[in-house]
Protein backbone atom coordinates (compact mmCIF):
# COMPACT_ATOMS: atom_id res chain seq x y z
CA UNK A 1 0.00 0.00 0.00
CA UNK A 2 0.97 3.70 -0.84
CA UNK A 3 0.78 5.98 2.69
CA UNK A 4 0.79 9.66 3.05
CA UNK A 5 0.66 11.08 6.04
CA UNK A 6 1.68 14.14 8.29
CA UNK A 7 4.41 13.97 10.44
CA UNK A 8 3.58 16.74 12.88
CA UNK A 9 1.55 14.97 15.40
CA UNK A 10 2.97 11.94 14.90
CA UNK A 11 6.28 10.01 16.43
CA UNK A 12 7.22 9.08 13.04
CA UNK A 13 7.21 5.82 10.63
CA UNK A 14 7.83 2.67 13.46
CA UNK A 15 5.50 1.48 16.00
CA UNK A 16 7.07 2.46 19.74
CA UNK A 17 6.30 2.71 23.52
CA UNK A 18 2.21 3.07 24.31
CA UNK A 19 1.37 6.54 24.12
CA UNK A 20 3.49 7.42 21.18
CA UNK A 21 1.30 7.36 18.21
CA UNK A 22 2.99 6.09 15.57
CA UNK A 23 2.04 5.81 11.30
CA UNK A 24 2.42 1.98 11.95
CA UNK A 25 1.18 1.48 14.65
CA UNK A 26 -1.87 3.03 13.53
CA UNK A 27 -2.53 1.43 10.39
CA UNK A 28 -1.65 -1.97 12.28
CA UNK A 29 -4.58 -0.94 15.33
CA UNK A 30 -6.86 0.03 12.27
CA UNK A 31 -5.95 -3.11 10.51
CA UNK A 32 -7.16 -5.22 13.90
CA UNK A 33 -9.74 -3.72 13.51
CA UNK A 34 -11.36 -4.58 10.20
CA UNK A 35 -9.94 -8.11 10.34
CA UNK A 36 -10.24 -9.14 14.47
CA UNK A 37 -7.19 -10.21 15.21
CA UNK A 38 -3.30 -8.39 14.64
CA UNK A 39 -1.60 -7.61 11.32
CA UNK A 40 1.39 -6.86 10.93
CA UNK A 41 2.85 -3.59 8.50
CA UNK A 42 5.88 -3.41 7.39
CA UNK A 43 7.26 -0.32 6.28
CA UNK A 44 10.09 0.49 3.39
CA UNK A 45 11.58 2.39 5.80
CA UNK A 46 11.20 4.31 8.83
CA UNK A 47 10.68 8.14 9.16
CA UNK A 48 11.51 10.37 12.09
CA UNK A 49 8.36 12.39 13.90
CA UNK A 50 7.82 15.37 12.41
CA UNK A 51 9.16 13.82 9.23
CA UNK A 52 6.31 13.70 6.16
CA UNK A 53 5.52 11.21 3.62
CA UNK A 54 3.48 11.73 0.12
CA UNK A 55 4.25 7.81 -0.72
CA UNK A 56 5.41 5.59 2.04
CA UNK A 57 5.14 2.35 0.89
CA UNK A 58 4.39 -0.68 3.18
CA UNK A 59 2.76 -4.27 2.76
CA UNK A 60 0.94 -6.71 5.10
CA UNK A 61 0.04 -10.21 5.14
CA UNK A 62 -3.81 -10.08 5.56
CA UNK A 63 -5.31 -13.23 7.61
CA UNK A 64 -7.81 -13.31 5.01
CA UNK A 65 -8.82 -12.11 1.10
CA UNK A 66 -10.44 -9.09 1.69
CA UNK A 67 -11.55 -6.94 -1.83
CA UNK A 68 -8.94 -4.58 -2.33
CA UNK A 69 -11.35 -1.67 -2.52
CA UNK A 70 -13.00 -2.14 0.65
CA UNK A 71 -10.48 -2.60 2.53
CA UNK A 72 -8.70 0.92 1.26
CA UNK A 73 -11.80 2.58 1.90
CA UNK A 74 -12.17 0.92 5.43
CA UNK A 75 -8.62 2.25 6.50
CA UNK A 76 -9.36 5.44 5.08
CA UNK A 77 -12.73 5.66 7.17
CA UNK A 78 -11.20 4.90 10.57
CA UNK A 79 -7.25 6.10 10.32
CA UNK A 80 -6.90 9.72 11.84
CA UNK A 81 -6.48 12.61 9.09
CA UNK A 82 -2.81 12.65 9.21
CA UNK A 83 -2.66 9.14 7.35
CA UNK A 84 -4.27 8.19 4.20
CA UNK A 85 -4.11 4.75 2.53
CA UNK A 86 -3.71 6.33 -1.30
CA UNK A 87 -3.97 2.80 -2.88
CA UNK A 88 -3.16 -0.73 -2.43
CA UNK A 89 -2.56 -3.72 -4.76
CA UNK A 90 -1.98 -7.55 -3.87
CA UNK A 91 1.83 -8.77 -4.44
CA UNK A 92 3.45 -12.03 -4.25
CA UNK A 93 4.12 -13.47 -0.97
CA UNK A 94 7.88 -13.00 -1.07
CA UNK A 95 7.72 -9.30 -2.07
CA UNK A 96 9.07 -7.57 1.12
CA UNK A 97 8.60 -3.78 1.30
CA UNK A 98 11.66 -2.93 2.53
CA UNK A 99 14.18 -5.27 1.21
CA UNK A 100 12.68 -5.28 -2.12
CA UNK A 101 13.20 -1.58 -2.54
CA UNK A 102 16.14 -0.42 -4.31
CA UNK A 103 16.02 3.31 -3.68
CA UNK A 104 14.12 6.08 -2.35
CA UNK A 105 13.49 9.78 -3.47
CA UNK A 106 13.12 12.76 -0.45
CA UNK A 107 12.13 16.21 -0.89
CA UNK A 108 13.71 19.37 2.06
CA UNK A 109 11.72 22.38 1.53
CA UNK A 110 13.51 25.66 2.35
CA UNK A 111 11.50 28.82 3.16
CA UNK A 112 12.71 31.92 2.33
CA UNK A 113 11.90 35.80 4.29
CA UNK A 114 13.14 37.95 6.33
CA UNK A 115 10.37 37.39 9.08
CA UNK A 116 10.04 34.68 10.93
CA UNK A 117 7.12 32.36 9.79
CA UNK A 118 4.35 31.11 12.22
CA UNK A 119 1.57 29.57 9.72
CA UNK A 120 2.50 25.78 8.75
CA UNK A 121 6.02 26.47 10.40
CA UNK A 122 6.64 22.50 10.51
CA UNK A 123 6.35 22.29 7.38
CA UNK A 124 9.59 24.04 6.08
CA UNK A 125 12.79 24.97 7.40
CA UNK A 126 13.14 29.25 7.58
CA UNK A 127 16.35 30.59 6.48
CA UNK A 128 15.86 34.23 7.08
CA UNK A 129 18.96 35.90 4.82
CA UNK A 130 18.96 34.91 0.90
CA UNK A 131 20.28 31.77 -0.45
CA UNK A 132 22.30 30.92 -3.82
CA UNK A 133 20.94 28.36 -5.57
CA UNK A 134 23.68 28.15 -8.18
CA UNK A 135 25.72 27.80 -5.27
CA UNK A 136 24.00 24.91 -3.56
CA UNK A 137 23.63 23.03 -6.90
CA UNK A 138 28.00 23.32 -7.47
CA UNK A 139 27.81 21.85 -3.93
CA UNK A 140 25.12 19.08 -4.84
CA UNK A 141 26.79 17.86 -7.27
CA UNK A 142 29.78 16.23 -5.40
CA UNK A 143 27.13 14.32 -3.22
CA UNK A 144 26.26 12.48 -7.02
CA UNK A 145 27.68 8.90 -7.46
CA UNK A 146 28.69 6.29 -4.68
CA UNK A 147 30.43 7.65 -1.66
CA UNK A 148 30.60 6.69 1.55
CA UNK A 149 28.72 9.18 3.37
CA UNK A 150 29.64 8.64 7.16
CA UNK A 151 30.17 12.48 7.82
CA UNK A 152 26.49 12.37 6.78
CA UNK A 153 25.05 10.14 9.32
CA UNK A 154 24.14 10.56 13.18
CA UNK A 155 24.18 6.93 13.90
CA UNK A 156 27.24 5.56 14.73
CA UNK A 157 26.32 2.16 15.92
CA UNK A 158 24.61 1.57 12.78
CA UNK A 159 27.37 3.08 10.71
CA UNK A 160 29.76 0.22 11.56
CA UNK A 161 27.43 -2.42 10.96
CA UNK A 162 26.08 -2.03 7.59
CA UNK A 163 28.74 0.62 6.45
CA UNK A 164 28.35 3.88 5.09
CA UNK A 165 28.49 3.63 1.03
CA UNK A 166 25.55 4.72 -0.52
CA UNK A 167 25.07 5.59 -4.21
CA UNK A 168 22.87 9.44 -5.02
CA UNK A 169 21.82 8.87 -8.29
CA UNK A 170 20.19 12.80 -8.57
CA UNK A 171 20.23 15.71 -7.04
CA UNK A 172 18.16 18.54 -8.04
CA UNK A 173 17.30 21.91 -6.04
CA UNK A 174 14.35 23.79 -7.55
CA UNK A 175 13.30 27.50 -6.75
CA UNK A 176 10.10 28.32 -5.70
CA UNK A 177 8.16 31.30 -5.07
CA UNK A 178 9.60 31.45 -1.84
CA UNK A 179 11.86 29.36 -1.14
CA UNK A 180 13.82 26.36 -2.66
CA UNK A 181 12.89 22.43 -2.77
CA UNK A 182 15.94 19.65 -2.27
CA UNK A 183 15.14 16.90 -4.22
CA UNK A 184 17.36 13.78 -3.69
CA UNK A 185 17.16 10.09 -5.07
CA UNK A 186 19.59 7.26 -3.87
CA UNK A 187 20.09 4.19 -2.96
CA UNK A 188 19.76 4.00 0.40
CA UNK A 189 20.19 6.79 3.07
CA UNK A 190 21.61 6.77 6.54
CA UNK A 191 20.09 8.31 9.59
CA UNK A 192 19.45 11.94 9.03
CA UNK A 193 21.45 12.40 5.91
CA UNK A 194 19.25 14.09 3.90
CA UNK A 195 18.94 16.32 6.50
CA UNK A 196 22.38 17.13 6.94
CA UNK A 197 22.93 16.96 3.21
CA UNK A 198 20.05 19.72 3.66
CA UNK A 199 21.94 22.06 6.51
CA UNK A 200 25.63 21.36 4.18
CA UNK A 201 23.94 22.52 1.06
CA UNK A 202 22.36 25.63 3.26
CA UNK A 203 25.59 26.71 4.62
CA UNK A 204 26.99 26.22 0.54
CA UNK A 205 23.86 28.54 -0.22
CA UNK A 206 24.49 31.30 2.59
CA UNK A 207 28.03 31.49 1.18
CA UNK A 208 29.56 30.56 4.04
CA UNK A 209 31.54 27.78 2.69
CA UNK A 210 32.19 27.63 -1.20
CA UNK A 211 30.65 24.30 -3.10
CA UNK A 212 33.74 22.21 -3.19
CA UNK A 213 33.20 22.31 0.74
CA UNK A 214 31.00 19.55 0.36
CA UNK A 215 33.52 17.36 -1.24
CA UNK A 216 35.55 18.00 1.85
CA UNK A 217 33.45 16.85 3.99
CA UNK A 218 32.25 14.08 2.24
CA UNK A 219 36.22 13.00 1.99
CA UNK A 220 36.68 13.74 5.67
CA UNK A 221 33.96 10.74 6.72
CA UNK A 222 33.73 12.13 9.54
CA UNK A 223 30.33 13.67 11.10
CA UNK A 224 32.13 16.09 13.14
CA UNK A 225 32.81 17.91 9.93
CA UNK A 226 29.01 18.54 8.65
CA UNK A 227 26.94 20.88 10.09
CA UNK A 228 23.19 21.03 12.09
CA UNK A 229 20.90 18.16 11.12
CA UNK A 230 18.47 20.65 10.28
CA UNK A 231 14.96 19.98 11.61
CA UNK A 232 12.16 17.29 10.59
CA UNK A 233 9.59 19.06 9.15
CA UNK A 234 11.34 20.18 6.18
CA UNK A 235 11.61 16.70 5.17
CA UNK A 236 9.13 14.39 2.68
CA UNK A 237 9.46 11.12 2.12
CA UNK A 238 8.52 11.37 -1.96
CA UNK A 239 8.29 7.94 -3.41
CA UNK A 240 10.33 4.77 -2.54
CA UNK A 241 11.33 3.02 -5.87
CA UNK A 242 11.33 -1.06 -6.72
CA UNK A 243 12.34 -2.98 -9.50
CA UNK A 244 10.30 -1.93 -12.26
CA UNK A 245 8.65 -5.69 -12.40
CA UNK A 246 8.38 -6.24 -9.04
CA UNK A 247 4.65 -4.71 -8.55
CA UNK A 248 2.76 -5.16 -11.41
CA UNK A 249 2.03 -8.36 -10.59
CA UNK A 250 -1.68 -8.52 -8.39
CA UNK A 251 -4.94 -6.12 -9.08
CA UNK A 252 -4.83 -2.57 -8.18
CA UNK A 253 -6.80 -0.37 -5.78
CA UNK A 254 -6.70 3.41 -5.35
CA UNK A 255 -8.94 5.16 -3.74
CA UNK A 256 -9.17 7.44 -6.66
CA UNK A 257 -7.96 7.62 -10.30
CA UNK A 258 -5.64 9.87 -9.94
CA UNK A 259 -2.23 9.96 -7.86
CA UNK A 260 -0.51 13.47 -7.32
CA UNK A 261 2.68 12.47 -5.06
CA UNK B 1 1.52 44.66 17.18
CA UNK B 2 0.84 42.66 14.30
CA UNK B 3 0.49 38.47 14.98
CA UNK B 4 1.00 35.66 13.13
CA UNK B 5 -0.13 32.32 14.35
CA UNK B 6 -0.57 28.64 13.51
CA UNK B 7 -3.95 27.65 14.79
CA UNK B 8 -3.23 23.91 14.60
CA UNK B 9 -2.09 23.62 18.57
CA UNK B 10 -3.53 26.54 19.59
CA UNK B 11 -6.72 26.90 21.54
CA UNK B 12 -7.45 30.16 19.75
CA UNK B 13 -6.53 33.92 20.40
CA UNK B 14 -8.81 34.64 23.22
CA UNK B 15 -6.87 33.19 27.00
CA UNK B 16 -8.83 30.23 28.21
CA UNK B 17 -8.78 28.33 31.28
CA UNK B 18 -4.85 26.72 32.19
CA UNK B 19 -4.07 24.02 30.08
CA UNK B 20 -5.27 25.55 27.25
CA UNK B 21 -2.47 27.11 25.50
CA UNK B 22 -4.29 30.77 23.23
CA UNK B 23 -2.21 33.62 21.52
CA UNK B 24 -3.13 36.22 23.84
CA UNK B 25 -1.80 34.01 26.83
CA UNK B 26 1.28 32.82 25.38
CA UNK B 27 1.76 36.91 24.51
CA UNK B 28 0.68 37.91 27.78
CA UNK B 29 2.99 35.38 29.57
CA UNK B 30 6.05 36.69 27.41
CA UNK B 31 5.88 39.97 28.05
CA UNK B 32 5.35 39.24 31.64
CA UNK B 33 8.70 37.75 31.54
CA UNK B 34 9.93 40.82 29.65
CA UNK B 35 8.32 43.51 31.99
CA UNK B 36 8.36 41.28 35.41
CA UNK B 37 4.71 42.13 35.56
CA UNK B 38 1.64 40.84 33.99
CA UNK B 39 0.62 42.91 30.69
CA UNK B 40 -2.78 42.84 29.45
CA UNK B 41 -3.04 42.08 25.58
CA UNK B 42 -6.02 43.10 23.10
CA UNK B 43 -6.89 41.43 19.96
CA UNK B 44 -8.85 42.85 16.98
CA UNK B 45 -10.88 39.83 17.76
CA UNK B 46 -10.91 36.07 19.13
CA UNK B 47 -10.22 33.44 16.44
CA UNK B 48 -11.40 29.82 16.98
CA UNK B 49 -8.95 26.85 18.03
CA UNK B 50 -7.59 25.61 14.59
CA UNK B 51 -7.34 28.86 12.72
CA UNK B 52 -4.49 30.77 11.25
CA UNK B 53 -3.92 33.81 11.16
CA UNK B 54 -1.23 36.18 8.97
CA UNK B 55 -2.35 39.19 10.28
CA UNK B 56 -3.92 39.40 13.83
CA UNK B 57 -3.86 43.21 15.26
CA UNK B 58 -3.06 43.68 18.92
CA UNK B 59 -2.28 45.95 21.17
CA UNK B 60 -1.14 45.93 25.03
CA UNK B 61 -0.33 49.40 27.48
CA UNK B 62 3.36 48.59 28.41
CA UNK B 63 4.56 49.06 31.98
CA UNK B 64 7.58 51.23 30.87
CA UNK B 65 8.75 52.43 27.52
CA UNK B 66 10.98 49.85 26.11
CA UNK B 67 12.81 50.05 22.87
CA UNK B 68 10.41 48.23 20.15
CA UNK B 69 12.61 46.95 18.13
CA UNK B 70 13.89 44.88 20.90
CA UNK B 71 10.48 44.39 22.06
CA UNK B 72 9.69 42.64 19.03
CA UNK B 73 12.72 40.42 19.03
CA UNK B 74 12.49 39.50 22.78
CA UNK B 75 9.02 38.65 22.30
CA UNK B 76 10.00 36.77 19.19
CA UNK B 77 13.04 35.16 20.79
CA UNK B 78 10.82 33.55 23.65
CA UNK B 79 7.56 32.68 22.05
CA UNK B 80 6.65 29.26 20.57
CA UNK B 81 7.42 28.66 16.70
CA UNK B 82 3.88 28.57 16.19
CA UNK B 83 3.28 32.95 16.99
CA UNK B 84 5.34 35.15 15.09
CA UNK B 85 4.81 39.03 16.28
CA UNK B 86 5.33 40.51 12.70
CA UNK B 87 5.81 44.13 13.61
CA UNK B 88 4.88 46.84 16.28
CA UNK B 89 4.67 50.59 16.68
CA UNK B 90 3.14 52.92 19.18
CA UNK B 91 -0.06 54.24 18.89
CA UNK B 92 -1.77 56.89 20.71
CA UNK B 93 -3.25 55.63 24.40
CA UNK B 94 -6.89 55.78 23.37
CA UNK B 95 -6.32 53.62 20.18
CA UNK B 96 -7.68 50.08 20.78
CA UNK B 97 -7.43 46.85 19.03
CA UNK B 98 -10.60 45.91 18.65
CA UNK B 99 -12.78 49.24 19.28
CA UNK B 100 -10.95 51.41 16.92
CA UNK B 101 -11.45 48.31 14.16
CA UNK B 102 -13.29 48.68 10.79
CA UNK B 103 -13.02 45.72 9.20
CA UNK B 104 -11.78 42.33 8.50
CA UNK B 105 -10.41 40.68 5.69
CA UNK B 106 -10.50 36.56 6.23
CA UNK B 107 -9.37 33.66 3.75
CA UNK B 108 -11.02 30.04 3.24
CA UNK B 109 -8.96 27.47 1.49
CA UNK B 110 -10.53 24.78 -0.72
CA UNK B 111 -7.95 21.82 -1.49
CA UNK B 112 -9.14 20.08 -4.46
CA UNK B 113 -8.20 16.23 -5.42
CA UNK B 114 -9.55 12.65 -5.67
CA UNK B 115 -7.69 11.70 -2.96
CA UNK B 116 -8.26 12.38 0.99
CA UNK B 117 -4.60 14.40 1.32
CA UNK B 118 -2.94 13.96 4.52
CA UNK B 119 0.28 16.10 4.62
CA UNK B 120 -0.47 19.82 5.65
CA UNK B 121 -4.30 18.24 6.39
CA UNK B 122 -4.98 20.97 8.96
CA UNK B 123 -4.44 23.68 6.56
CA UNK B 124 -8.00 23.51 3.91
CA UNK B 125 -10.82 22.28 3.34
CA UNK B 126 -10.63 19.29 1.30
CA UNK B 127 -13.24 18.38 -1.80
CA UNK B 128 -13.04 15.32 -3.36
CA UNK B 129 -15.32 16.59 -6.56
CA UNK B 130 -14.40 19.37 -8.23
CA UNK B 131 -15.59 23.07 -7.61
CA UNK B 132 -17.47 25.06 -9.97
CA UNK B 133 -15.59 28.53 -9.31
CA UNK B 134 -18.01 30.15 -11.82
CA UNK B 135 -20.92 29.13 -10.10
CA UNK B 136 -19.67 29.94 -6.45
CA UNK B 137 -18.65 33.79 -8.08
CA UNK B 138 -22.31 33.84 -8.74
CA UNK B 139 -23.71 32.57 -5.59
CA UNK B 140 -21.20 34.90 -3.27
CA UNK B 141 -22.36 38.25 -5.13
CA UNK B 142 -25.83 37.89 -3.38
CA UNK B 143 -23.66 38.41 -0.20
CA UNK B 144 -22.22 41.77 -0.97
CA UNK B 145 -23.37 45.21 0.71
CA UNK B 146 -25.23 44.81 4.11
CA UNK B 147 -27.34 41.90 5.45
CA UNK B 148 -29.26 40.41 8.30
CA UNK B 149 -26.50 37.48 8.43
CA UNK B 150 -28.21 35.29 10.53
CA UNK B 151 -28.59 32.70 8.42
CA UNK B 152 -24.52 32.22 8.91
CA UNK B 153 -24.10 32.26 12.66
CA UNK B 154 -23.80 29.80 15.17
CA UNK B 155 -24.24 31.56 18.27
CA UNK B 156 -28.06 33.17 18.63
CA UNK B 157 -27.29 34.54 22.26
CA UNK B 158 -25.09 37.20 20.97
CA UNK B 159 -26.88 37.77 17.62
CA UNK B 160 -29.60 38.61 20.37
CA UNK B 161 -27.79 41.01 21.64
CA UNK B 162 -26.29 42.61 19.38
CA UNK B 163 -27.81 41.91 15.93
CA UNK B 164 -26.86 40.43 12.77
CA UNK B 165 -26.27 43.26 10.55
CA UNK B 166 -23.26 43.21 8.80
CA UNK B 167 -21.87 44.63 5.70
CA UNK B 168 -19.50 42.56 3.11
CA UNK B 169 -17.20 44.88 1.03
CA UNK B 170 -15.65 41.89 -1.32
CA UNK B 171 -16.18 38.56 -1.91
CA UNK B 172 -13.39 36.79 -4.14
CA UNK B 173 -13.06 33.55 -5.27
CA UNK B 174 -9.30 32.75 -6.60
CA UNK B 175 -8.53 29.38 -8.55
CA UNK B 176 -5.10 28.44 -7.22
CA UNK B 177 -3.31 25.06 -8.87
CA UNK B 178 -4.87 22.49 -6.59
CA UNK B 179 -7.80 24.48 -5.20
CA UNK B 180 -9.51 27.23 -4.52
CA UNK B 181 -9.12 30.36 -2.52
CA UNK B 182 -12.07 32.66 -0.92
CA UNK B 183 -11.50 35.99 0.45
CA UNK B 184 -13.85 37.97 1.96
CA UNK B 185 -13.95 41.33 3.64
CA UNK B 186 -16.30 43.29 5.70
CA UNK B 187 -17.15 45.53 8.64
CA UNK B 188 -17.46 42.80 10.94
CA UNK B 189 -18.18 39.15 11.20
CA UNK B 190 -20.48 37.00 13.20
CA UNK B 191 -19.04 34.10 15.04
CA UNK B 192 -18.41 30.92 12.24
CA UNK B 193 -19.96 33.38 9.52
CA UNK B 194 -17.19 32.84 7.27
CA UNK B 195 -16.79 28.97 7.83
CA UNK B 196 -20.37 28.73 7.08
CA UNK B 197 -20.32 30.99 4.15
CA UNK B 198 -17.26 28.97 2.80
CA UNK B 199 -19.98 26.00 3.47
CA UNK B 200 -22.91 27.25 1.26
CA UNK B 201 -20.81 28.47 -1.47
CA UNK B 202 -19.04 25.02 -1.45
CA UNK B 203 -22.83 23.46 -2.05
CA UNK B 204 -23.05 26.23 -5.13
CA UNK B 205 -19.84 24.86 -6.12
CA UNK B 206 -20.46 21.10 -6.60
CA UNK B 207 -23.88 21.90 -8.07
CA UNK B 208 -26.18 21.04 -5.06
CA UNK B 209 -28.10 24.29 -5.20
CA UNK B 210 -28.22 27.20 -7.84
CA UNK B 211 -26.56 30.21 -7.05
CA UNK B 212 -29.67 32.33 -5.55
CA UNK B 213 -29.87 29.88 -2.92
CA UNK B 214 -27.38 31.67 -1.23
CA UNK B 215 -29.76 34.82 -1.45
CA UNK B 216 -32.70 32.34 -0.40
CA UNK B 217 -30.81 31.12 2.58
CA UNK B 218 -29.71 35.03 3.18
CA UNK B 219 -33.20 36.09 3.17
CA UNK B 220 -34.53 33.28 5.61
CA UNK B 221 -32.53 35.06 8.21
CA UNK B 222 -32.35 31.52 9.96
CA UNK B 223 -29.14 29.68 10.94
CA UNK B 224 -31.19 26.60 9.82
CA UNK B 225 -31.42 27.19 6.58
CA UNK B 226 -27.46 27.27 5.98
CA UNK B 227 -25.27 24.23 5.41
CA UNK B 228 -22.37 23.12 7.85
CA UNK B 229 -19.61 25.18 9.14
CA UNK B 230 -16.76 24.16 7.40
CA UNK B 231 -13.37 23.29 9.32
CA UNK B 232 -11.23 25.32 11.02
CA UNK B 233 -8.36 24.89 9.34
CA UNK B 234 -8.98 26.17 6.46
CA UNK B 235 -9.79 29.90 7.81
CA UNK B 236 -7.22 32.38 8.20
CA UNK B 237 -7.18 35.87 9.06
CA UNK B 238 -5.89 37.89 6.68
CA UNK B 239 -6.02 41.70 7.76
CA UNK B 240 -7.61 43.84 10.12
CA UNK B 241 -8.32 47.77 8.55
CA UNK B 242 -8.41 50.59 10.83
CA UNK B 243 -9.33 54.14 9.75
CA UNK B 244 -6.85 55.59 7.90
CA UNK B 245 -5.27 58.10 9.97
CA UNK B 246 -5.31 55.81 13.13
CA UNK B 247 -1.94 54.14 12.74
CA UNK B 248 0.20 56.23 10.83
CA UNK B 249 1.76 58.02 14.32
CA UNK B 250 4.50 56.71 16.29
CA UNK B 251 7.34 54.72 15.28
CA UNK B 252 7.12 51.59 13.57
CA UNK B 253 9.39 48.53 14.10
CA UNK B 254 9.26 45.44 12.23
CA UNK B 255 11.78 42.07 12.81
CA UNK B 256 12.80 43.10 9.19
CA UNK B 257 11.90 45.21 5.90
CA UNK B 258 9.07 43.12 3.98
CA UNK B 259 5.84 42.33 5.03
CA UNK B 260 3.85 39.75 3.18
CA UNK B 261 0.26 39.07 4.18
Amino acid sequence: MTVAYDGTGLHGWQRQRPGLPSVQEHIEATLHVIFGQAVHVEGAGRTDAGVHAFAQMAHADLPRRFPLDALVRALNGRLPRAIAIRGAREIDPGVHARFHAIGKRYGYRFLLGAQRPAVAHGYYHWVRRPLDVGLMRAGAAHLVGEHDFSSFATNPGYVRRRGCVRRIDRIHLFRRRHGIDLVVQGNGFLYNMVRTIAGTLREVGLGRHPPDHVARVLAARDRRHAPATLEAGGLYLLRVIYPRDLLVRGAESTEAGTADG
